[in-house]
């Protein structure tokens, strides 16, 4: 049987997600397109699809998403981590965090916030309610739409969200995925031939003058 | 530059925490310890730490939680993946999860709810409000005390997570985290020499008679 030590009442869950929110405000000096990491986001509600985000009243991010009421999601696949890193501290009150990672601002037609162009997906986002909790304070959104970049999808439309190479974060560590999953949900009670379909066969070796398994 | 296609209005963010509660209601029928599986958690808070979870009404957890005011959430490795799904599926109401699984309830001196005694870390959180958001209920809790399996300690005290072998969910997958990080919170703007102190040397090929890298 195992033993536990206790280390004090911490924020301890992990895996969390890693994502950019994208942010403009409408005040002077707050008008500059922004982007700010968080870990401290999640699903919240499904019918209507809901988010939450948790933000520090006194960051710049803070400011513009009250101002604007409206925020982008932005998922972080590998290639992004780094930037994802730099704009977790540093701060958009200060620098231009578009300019200084290199990364571009997405116009999105009728939205008050601007998109990451070089996220593999991303989700728009409506403030529906903010509930102050102390340190942070809790932005609960509602989905108006997500974006999901097209090379993630077959030619026979479907879509392949195991090639983006997401990552996620970890008691202070960012760490993509795993290459191939565990499992899917249901998998502990399906067929043998479902398991094979679902966990074996898109990553098996290419064979001679095959295709290889799912690109990653 | 990307282009993207618009999948509509739905809870896309991944990767996200996948954990089993643990908990027991206080009523007549609700007084088995039960398990329920959860994507939809998150961090909410730091000062006071707080974390959040969504659970449908109708579930017979909701009432165990909104009965005893607590529960634990149990951080989860790959081997506990395939019973995290099954607790994912099948309800309390009807079959005791810790006997289906084969799992053990661990008790928590002076806490109201079991723990899962497999986990590497549980979070014992009291039920601080919930505030309903359509189909799910978002319960904020307060984390009172986090206990992590004294096997992820090493002799000198220093806690190595990265051996857990954490698990996430992304799209309806259970994906392991890769088995090193990319990165360490703060890594865009560390030195060289911190940067191969943090992410090389741990990693390193063991030598000839020498030690392996962190046991994973």
């Amino acid at each position: 049987m195992n033993t536990f030590r206790a280390i004090g009442a911490t924020t301890f869950l992990a895996p969390i997600p890693v994502v950019m929110l994208s942010c403009r405000g409408t005040e002077p000096g707050f008008e500059r397109d922004n982007l700010i990491t968080v870990a401290w986001a999640g699903v919240v509600n499904s019918d209507p699809p809901m988010i939450s985000v948790s933000i520090r009243p006194e960051r710049h991010s803070h400011a513009q998403i009250s101002q604007s009421g409206a925020f982008c999601v932005n998922l972080i696949d590998k290639p992004l981590c780094r930037a994802t890193d730099l704009c977790g501290v540093k701060s958009g009150r200060d620098i231009d965090k578009f300019a200084e990672t290199g990364l571009h601002a997405q116009t999105v037609e009728g939205f008050p916030a601007p998109a990451l162009a070089e996220a593999p997906v991303f989700l728009c986002c409506r403030v529906d309610r903010v509930i102050p909790l102390g340190s942070h304070d809790l932005f609960l959104a509602r989905v108006e739409q997500v974006y999901v970049r097209d090379a993630l999808f077959d030619p026979d439309g479907s879509l392949h969200m195991a090639r983006a190479n997401l990552v996620s974060y970890a008691h202070g560590e960012y760490f993509p995925l795993a290459p191939r999953p565990e499992g899917f949900f249901g998998y502990s009670l399906a067929r043998p031939d479902v398991l094979h379909r679902r966990l074996v066969e898109p990553y098996a070796k290419p064979r001679r003058g095959g295709l290889a398994g799912p690109r990653r």
